[in-house]
């Protein structure tokens, strides 16, 4: 039933059940299914569950696994993986497969060498399409793609790409040359994976062909990893903004332990800041003693000015993600989140001075709605500023959290609040 | 000067500039352009901007960019554009295109039929392979794309497809019959664009045929504008994780009054939420009359219960958005988030303990480092569960944001707070 099942699905899908079954299941089910196959789901699998299976395989079926793999998807694997295996991966490797790996893992970690794939079809620049297809038809068969070709001098400079496109809908007799496409796009294989797959994503690319500090042809980045590489950005992005660490593998797999320690130490450090809240109510406590129905407002402005300003925060982080922000927008973010601050304050206070006069009385309910307005303005603007600081100072500006702003504004917003009431209530 | 400057860089970063740039002075810019680089910058812009654009151009222009613009941009744009704009966009279309337009705008929105290209390259089942690369030279340079070609039968009912590599590295004599991809993926034109372009993500597709009610062939999802979608949906999580409904536009260009108009709703709901701290705090004020040290710590412990409340909360959407949790999986989501909590919230009891016992006293801090612990695994367990709750109830999980988990975590973890400060205390 389970081999009749493996048969069906598409790998992506069987990848998905290995992942949440776990092993040994995983590894038994894995054996079940035939070579093919299991190199295609083998592919789907994050690194630390292709280490898990591989881990559960006969010596024979270990190698045969690692040596059909994608070289970047093997450089990831020995990336991730502990050196006892990442020696046992690259024991079984036939000498060609295992200059490639080693070849990809000499550059940095997130840099585009990591993530490209060396095995392209390279066109040199005086063939006809006739010839180039003949080459597409020899070579192709072992290359990642054959549809984005780059064009090469005799000594491997890149001068271009061509689209498997332009070459099949042309006369074979044209010339190669001829059908460069127009912006030739490539990048450094030593430059920021991430960026490269951004531009991919703008450029509207399938493959944008990387060169080394020579402008000699070494790889190609390919949009499947692209879109990978922007994912596994969006999901770190998103933790980040949580004040979480990215998890390196499932949700459903990763322990209790590994959870808890991806978002320990965010927890611990605003923790300690928020005890900086302590002080200031402490600072305050004369006033606090004398009019204590000003501490049923702490809850609610913390919460609103806290909102106000993971908000922006979160605009402007995305927004710098995206490449919609520069940091040299700074001022102008400024501005413009001061002035939402204060539209969203007036709104906001408006609320506050009903309830506030509902339940304790309009001279309170009066320094409730001042205060909303200071803090949400205050709020915003540091909220929008935080990211773009941080993206001069070179710290990954999704740093810049939600519960980072929240803490930040929840202890100067008290002491607006109790700045406030100092001067409307004269204590 | 600006004319130069416009023919070198790729349209991708034309498009951005002028966007930053806004009416009039895009429109004079986009003037400047040759045609088919006008087209091409066109392409990258967004509907908002292209209206902006097309607005500022002559009749004639104005009908030439739009009849050579893709269907399903032109699709997305129609869908944007106020009913005088589409009207005379419509009006100056030729037959045939005005057709395609139409087809896909009777989709509904949000599916895939919005977002496929008709202009596919259909194979007869029956065709050889040098047959096949006849046909692709003829229609080829009218489609969207060659490499993945559906193949079909007489009355268009979806066979396969077959890949433009595995034609061009076959006998020509061969059968395209025996070339079909092994895994014969497609989907519906009503089906969710989201999920189809995560499907493409999932299973490395370059393109997916999309098929009618009766399994006939009307479309192709390409992998860019499946990037496009993954992109817009992850940036309408990230902005409704700070309780913001996604900006239609581009950051920079969107009004102060847009901006406010984003961030409104949630503000306004959640500082109604936030009332309920005061009902809590009012319910509880004898007590704090009589231990006023007690509301020192209140910004503190709502911080910190909000913070993980938040990383739950955050981690469980995207999961649930990446496919690694699905709704069947709440009791096992509920037991893990509540022990991730305990174990962060003793963690944090520790630093309530000391801080509390530093700064007010010893059976304050007790009371303060309980409250932690209880909060924590309150927090985390409610965070956790609420997206998968939104999941069960057909809401989008990722309204579940920060600020309402923060806000509900406010209120509830105040009364554990009064409520172990009066079994502690005696008070
Ligand atoms: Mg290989
Ligand atoms: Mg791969
Ligand atoms: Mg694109
Ligand atoms: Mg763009
Ligand atoms: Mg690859
Ligand atoms: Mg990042
Ligand atoms: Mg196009
Ligand atoms: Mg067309
Ligand atoms: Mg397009
Ligand atoms: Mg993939
Ligand atoms: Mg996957
Ligand atoms: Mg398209
Ligand atoms: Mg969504």
């Amino acid at each position: 039933a389970m081999r009749a099942w493996l048969a069906e699905r598409p790998p992506y899908l069987i990848a998905d059940e290995l992942t949440r079954t776990g092993s040994p299941g995983a590894a038994v089910a894995f054996r079940l299914l035939d070579k093919d196959r299991q190199l295609e789901v083998f592919e789907e699998l994050d690194p630390a569950h292709q280490q898990e299976i591989l881990l559960g395989l006969r010596d024979s079926a270990f190698r045969e696994v690692v040596e059909r793999m994608d070289p970047d998807d093997r450089a990831r694997l020995l990336g991730e993986a502990p050196a006892t295996v990442a020696r046992r991966v690259l024991a079984g490797l036939s000498p060609g497969e295992r200059r490639m790996t080693a070849a990809l893992l000499g550059y940095p970690e997130g840099s585009v060498g990591r993530y490209m794939t060396p095995e392209t079809v390279a066109l040199r620049r005086g063939l006809t399409v006739a010839e180039a297809l003949e080459v597409i038809r020899e070579r192709g068969p072992d290359a990642e793609t054959v549809y984005t070709l780059p064009v090469v001098t005799d000594s491997r400079r890149l001068v271009g790409v061509v689209s498997l496109r332009a070459l099949v809908t042309s006369e074979p007799s044209a010339a190669v040359a001829e059908l460069l496409a127009g912006d030739a796009l490539s990048v450094h294989a030593t430059d920021d994976a991430e960026e490269a797959a951004r531009l991919m994503q703008e450029a509207n690319l399938l493959g944008l062909p990387v060169v080394d500090s020579e402008e000699r042809l070494v790889g190609l980045l390919t949009i499947d990893d692209a879109v990978e590489l922007i994912e596994a950005a969006d999901t770190e992005d998103i933790a980040r903004q949580s004040g979480a660490s990215p998890l390196s593998g499932h949700y459903i797999r990763a322990t209790v332990f590994a959870l808890a320690r991806a978002r320990a130490p965010w927890l611990l450090l605003l923790i300690v800041a928020a005890t900086l809240t302590v002080n200031v109510l402490q600072f305050f406590e004369a006033t606090l003693a004398q009019v204590t129905a000003l501490a049923l407002f702490i809850p609610l402005l913390g919460g609103t000015g806290g909102n106000t300003g993971s908000q922006a925060a979160t605009a402007v982080v995305r927004a710098l993600a995206v490449g919609e922000v520069r940091a040299a927008d700074l001022p102008r973010v400024i501005w413009r989140e001061a002035r939402v601050g204060l539209v969203l304050g007036a709104m906001l206070a408006v609320v506050g001075l009903l309830v506030g006069t509902l339940l304790v009385g309009a001279e309170i309910a009066v320094v409730v709605a001042i205060s909303i307005v200071a803090i949400c303005c205050w709020a915003s603007a540091i909220g929008g500023t935080m990211p773009l600081l941080a993206k001069k100072l070179r710290v990954d500006p999704a740093v810049i959290s939600a519960p980072l702003v929240t803490t930040l504004v929840d202890a100067t917003g008290l002491v607006i609040y109790f700045l406030v009431a100092r001067a409307v209530l004269g204590v």
